[in-house]
């Protein structure tokens, strides 16, 4: 049976869909903690169609960090963090010992808290396209750097558009190598909430994120070879929340198989966050950010 | 038995009460409807301690208007409500016929959507006191205007200090003849959110709002003669939902005896706020400042 | 000789012209105030060659409306100013008795505040696209509405890319049939800041608006029958300033053909605003979005 | 003569005086460079009411940061300017070996670029107040800290109250040390704009600031033992552009006694500042917030 309760996270879903089936095949699991610091790496890869019908996610790679101490403001902390997401993204990307273009998309809606891990991604990243191509490379005296590109299409009920459609505007015009897409997610639990990155080379797809996009942003809908994405769970459904308290209640676990989307209709248009919400997004978006500017600037270091 | 749910409507606690235990011995209600508009109004008096202990709130009057369109982005009808507020506020604060000043404090967080109610407010109010102490009434070729200054106090988190302590520090400076205070507030059913405008002449009170101050902002802790607030339920208690639903799957209705409270203590840092909470709080808080507008401005139109 | 200082109205370009050589071959101007208001309209048409090159501005039609109280805070007026607003717009449109898909496209840098008007006036607007689309002309109970859609592109420096680019690509997926660019201008002198509105067919060139786009946004760059622009000034070169001081210390009025570049060149990178830009921006991007909704709201009234 | 130019930052004052009269009796000047740093030093005492006649500012000392690469994106080399910061303010606050209470005051208008410093470095200050008051010093396992609050009152235009009368109200109910007030200031050049800090103990003083406080704010004026105030120069007066750019033409050094006043009344109410004052500003208040974080917190490290 597939997993019921909507999540954003391959973990999440990994996890219901153990309790529901036990029937993994087609799904790998790798994990492992990094050395001296706190930070613990899932990497769930679908392999197939029955592992992507399990889990009720595309195939593909989905890497997790979890770091109990993320909402904390330690900034070495943070700094392992977004070392460790440059290095997770190196990985994904197409060869970045060559010039890549890189288009960064900031999902989400910058006047809702919750939402706006997206655009305040943008905000502190490192633009180099434009410099590339008036000046080429000798722009940057230190080491080269890939042509970074950003846009923030905004929410459809702000724009009139899906946003896969814009995007692929943009990505028609500008033909980038590689595209990374920043949104802020739907967890189930909220234990996972604002603990968690996931990271994902299957782009976004109907129903994720906060603001619930209708058309996938996939190499295939945009036309990119590549198709990253980056969450970060910030809020969890209301529904999601009720289920897991009467399942509590009743004495087992998270079950995932009690059924109860008739109880409070109206919920489907709430979603539950934190009270310090606005702290964390800040922080985190900083934290991404980071994870980008040093994975963009590190071409010959590398190479 | 007092209520056991938070709510920060009296209109709510009242209803708490009278399931739980029927005696509302001091507790006095008016409802009404405007005539050729679908606003309904409760006046809700709380005469004695008796009443105050049955519903968890201080003896004093808590008008609440209710108004199923109030989401909607009807402008005819949002006048409508501006006009009721300002005919309520008119009643509640000193003899509105002479020169009064008043100060107008935005509570909440301007970063946080759900809490950013108060400091909205003040965004769009028409404030006069700087130009009435320089030019005298001279200054307005219309009706006399009453002294409006505005405060946005910011948040504890942000600021170091209590709202209260603030608050208290500009009233002790420019005496003011009466305070309005704005904040969003948290109500028990997703029912009200957004749809409801309380309006009392208490104060605000620890564990108040979506912010949950902890010193009280009243006519004796900020030494000022009428303290009035306005608030909007724009959030309710992740545990709150929790209850409410498993009360229901209990074939019940919403009882408010289901104690819960071990299920998901987590559950106390996180609130249910509504998808669309950006557009509902930009549309309210301007009904509220227009019916601060055009309470202010009345002055000698009723004189 | 054309004109030497820099000024996005065509008012103020005939101006110069006429200042420096009479010469106004190509060029017709209509000039009117409107009916029990204190607007005044003038139309400028460059016909030919010889116009656009004596006006520095090519071919079309520019409308500007004057009114010296837009900087005031009266609701009446400015319902006045966007009410003609749309009047002018329904005409430089395509047949708006018919079903039209129009983009508009707020240009500026929003954490900028005289360059915020574009971004602004999108905040305000009543987008109907992706409901139209879904839902039909049903979706609307009251008289038919036509497909609005917004995008606020952001300036160069956030994404690397020309804003021309971003929009080409949003227009290639959405095909509409008339673009409106929102963008704050700079004028020549601080007379006209903040107390005109340019309407124009021609859309955006090169070296306009207060952030200085590289390439133009026209029906030809963006491929789109009907691209219209509307601008305020809300700055003015600093240089500009300096040159129309030393031409009136020299006795004279504003010549334009005092040449003092080289005296202060690193004024090139600053600009002249007004201390009170912030309410001013406020108020007017309010105004354009008002006689944006009306002129799109306006279907089956006219038909 | 007193000088003629409004400027806010001492280091000009001094100039201006020099040029119009060499009489600098009162006024003593200690200039020197960084070790290993681009960091130039100027501290202008101000020693007795000659010297404070001479310049137009009160008697007290006037440290003046004066770095060109400071606009630049250099982590690196804004971490020397905190550091300095941190070091200047060390030794004009009260004892910081002891606990001390500060209240940092963020001046200005968020919505205004150029003005916005002020609310911007109260946005990435580490307020430990409530904590403090709440914890004591066992809050914080590493070192002790002190008590910092922060409070951004607003312009008058949006309080109706003089900053003065907010700030001393605030200061009358938690009585701290000391207060920093962090505000933009306005150069006479645009050669010093945003790359100048000024450090003085001699608070604000009406005309100050890009917002024109009216009232002082000072040791006496809001009754606290020690105002120290920082800014950073973003504006420059319009009509003061003019005035330098005549004294060119004539032929002259930047002379200060050309009088244009009546040319452009208007200028009166237009300041100049850079294309790129939202980046600057950014950055800067950056810079700020960790200088002051690194004072406060060097608690036990100096002890």
């Amino acid at each position: 049976m597939p997993c019921q309760v909507r999540t954003d996270l391959a973990l999440e879903a990994r996890e219901s869909a153990e309790e529901a089936s036990g029937d993994l095949r087609g799904v790998s699991v790798d994990e492992y903690d990094l050395e001296e610091s706190d930070i613990h790496v899932t990497k769930v890869v679908i392999e197939s169609a029955n592992g992507a019908t399990a889990l009720g996610k595309p195939v593909g790679t989905y890497i997790t960090l979890e770091a109990p101490a993320m909402t904390e403001p330690d900034e070495d902390y943070h700094k392992e963090i977004s070392e460790e997401i440059a290095r997770q993204l190196w990985a994904l990307l197409p060869d970045m010992t060559k010039e890549q273009s890189i288009l960064v998309v900031g999902l989400g809606n910058r006047d809702v808290t919750a939402d706006s891990l997206g655009p305040r991604v943008t905000d502190n990243l490192l633009i180099t396209r434009q410099v590339m191509k008036e000046f080429g490379a000798a722009a940057y005296d230190r080491e080269k750097m890939h042509l970074v590109s950003a846009v923030v299409p905004g929410v459809m009920a702000a724009t009139g558009m899906e946003t896969a459609e814009i995007i692929r505007g943009v990505t028609s015009q500008t033909k980038p190598d590689a595209v990374v897409v920043i949104d802020a997610l739907a967890a189930r639990s909220t234990r996972r909430l604002n603990r968690t990155i996931q990271i994902t080379n299957t782009g976004i797809h109907p129903g994720s994120g906060v603001g619930n996009h209708r058309s996938a942003i996939t190499a295939q809908s945009i036309d990119v070879p590549t198709v990253i994405a980056i969450g970060i769970p910030t809020v969890v459904d209301a529904q999601t929340i009720v289920n897991d308290a009467i399942g509590r209640w009743h004495g087992g676990e998270q079950t995932g198989d009690v059924e109860t989307p008739e109880l409070i209709p109206e919920l489907a248009n709430f979603y539950v966050t934190g009270k310090d919400v606005d702290e964390i997004v800040k922080r985190l978006s900083y934290t991404i950010s980071e994870g980008l500017n040093r994975t963009f600037e590190r071409f010959s270091a590398e190479a």
